[in-house]
């Protein structure tokens, strides 16, 4: 299956999103692949048998969420720099989110901004953190608080890569493609409680919903003046226990997953859900052992941690809530009383 | 005088530049200042007289080009997350060219962008860096070799600042109003010939004229795809000089001022330009006492060095070249043999 999806963003920038085994390709440019030692282990040569390049490069950089930072920035923009890069080459990102995040974010301040390619490995960066041009690196007051929104000049959705990915992160990406079809999508959704993600062809087709869900909010609102905020189903909630627990505790999809039932009771408190439909998500989550609780010690200082999300200002916390399956409301006016009452239940 | 000049960036973007005594105005959000020791000694009550805020900070960061890093962009971001600036908040730039950079290019990536308003203190950047939504920083590589297109939301212009300027500082500013004038205005050139810029009603026709032609420029090629490339008129030799003095034999404009000379002698060996009318350059620049010449010790490794500008590519570098007074031509197949020859006469 080959999908193209043209996401329109400004009136002088659009580009690829293709779903399908990579071809051959080669470029007339400087290229460099940044990669982690893991990815490159297990699917590197698969990828260099596709990919040639005039001078091409490989960059790793260590593995993980808690190098998401300006030393690995660092190391990256230091080869660039040794290497010569100039405003013609191109950067490939090739693994999870955290390779995504960082090289599109080198990509948009090495010389004002180059090309970059995305080469997601991972099932939750192929469906959400590869799509969008949202690009960053944590620091220690928090999560891609430092950053910039630059759009890839195409993104490559491979399938191949995630043979080897494990059961842990295979279900971290469901809950991203669950969080698209709470908020969007009904009938998305329906189709995931009766679907079995480990047949290959249900899996692409469960990609390629949630990619063109995600694209076609991205198009409609690139830098998250309204809508694209509702992306951040579970997110506000996520953020806070993935800081918590130093993000090592859980994988983000993870987070995610429970922040997605904390909203939903918080969305149920106000009428905006009932009972049945926050159960009908649980189960979905727990289809595939993603965990739907957790244990909050001190809610005030949990309720306190919001404000260092960059979705929240002086006095107000953004929560972005179910509205029923399939529709989604944000608001920044419920009451705090409220939430600790929510955030009390865990 | 009161001049609005509104730049059309993209569909969803201008700014007002306005050259004009700073009006008082109040900001219904957290306001940070980013300055210098020095231009805050001088000049931040007369701003704090006309700016408040809801909240308002002032963070210095030290003087200078050599301070233009990654230690004072930590230093400026630092102070951000600890007072929780958010999306909404506001940065001005208030001092020279080195101050905008840094601040425009922390605007760009604190939370992934946030507003920035631009406040030059110095005749240089009041022509030239203010305008146009180029930020960034420096790093052992060289000059500007990280950073981000990120427009302003807007530009306040004031002579009052002008007043305190070091004679020297004032000639490198000049050296960038010649700039804009050789190379897309020779009505413009033949004013500066004649004119007294020491007259203050003359200085503020000049900087307007000057404004006027980059922010033309600039609308038409943010990004530096084409026109917009012929504003490095100079650049490209100055910012091998600069490497060479380690940024503190030269001020920028001085180098520039030396750059045009190189450039000039390069496009009167190429027939583009007159004996006379490199002499009469030369004669400007002189009137305000700026560098018209430069010790090259080996104009190999100079030529090498061009190799690190961002508008050189693997095997050519981008020459701006005069053509006559008022007009402009980009190359990049200029021979290696006859840029030397032109080298060796310095």
């Amino acid at each position: 299956m080959q999908v193209h999806i043209p996401l329109v963003k400004t009136v002088d920038n659009s580009y690829n999103i293709e779903i399908a085994p990579i071809e051959a390709m080669h470029f007339e440019t400087k290229v460099a692949i940044i990669t982690n030692p893991k990815v490159a282990g297990l699917h590197l040569g698969y990828l260099l048998s596709k990919i040639t390049a005039k001078e091409l490069y490989i960059i790793t950089v260590p593995d993980g969420e808690e190098y998401k930072n300006q030393d690995s920035v660092n190391i990256i923009l230091e080869s660039l720099f040794n290497h010569r890069f100039n405003r013609k080459s191109l950067l490939i990102a090739f693994g999870g989110g955290v390779i995504g995040d960082m090289t599109g974010y080198v990509a948009s301040i090495y010389q004002r901004g180059i090309d970059f390619m995305q080469v997601p490995t991972t099932l939750l960066s192929q469906v959400d953190a590869s799509v969008g041009g949202k690009t960053g690196m944590n620091n220690s007051y928090g999560k891609n608080l430092i950053g910039a929104f630059h759009q890839p000049q195409s993104v490559l959705i491979d399938a191949h890569f995630l043979q080897t990915l494990p059961q842990r992160e295979f279900g971290a990406g469901v809950a991203e493609i669950v969080k698209m079809a709470v908020t969007f999508n009904e009938d998305f959704f329906i189709f995931l409680e009766e679907a079995d993600l480990s047949n290959k062809e249900v899996l692409q087709e469960a990609i390629k919903k949630a990619v063109q869900t995600k694209a076609g909010v991205v198009a409609q609102d690139e830098k998250e003046h309204g809508l694209r905020a509702a992306l951040n189903y579970g997110h506000t909630f996520a953020h806070v226990i993935e800081s918590q627990t130093s993000y090592t505790g859980f994988l983000h999809g993870e987070a995610v997953a429970i922040g997605m039932v904390m909203a939903n009771r918080l969305a149920v408190k106000l009428h905006l859900m009932s009972e049945d439909d926050a159960q009908r998500v649980v189960l979905l989550l727990e289809k595939y052992n993603l965990p739907t609780t957790y244990k909050i010690a001190n809610s005030e200082s949990f309720y306190e941690t919001f404000f260092l999300d960059k979705k929240s200002t002086d006095s107000h916390v953004t929560f972005i809530l179910p509205v029923g399956i399939g529709g989604v409301k944000i608001s920044d006016t419920i009451e705090k009383k409220l939430v600790l009452s929510v955030l009390d239940e865990f």
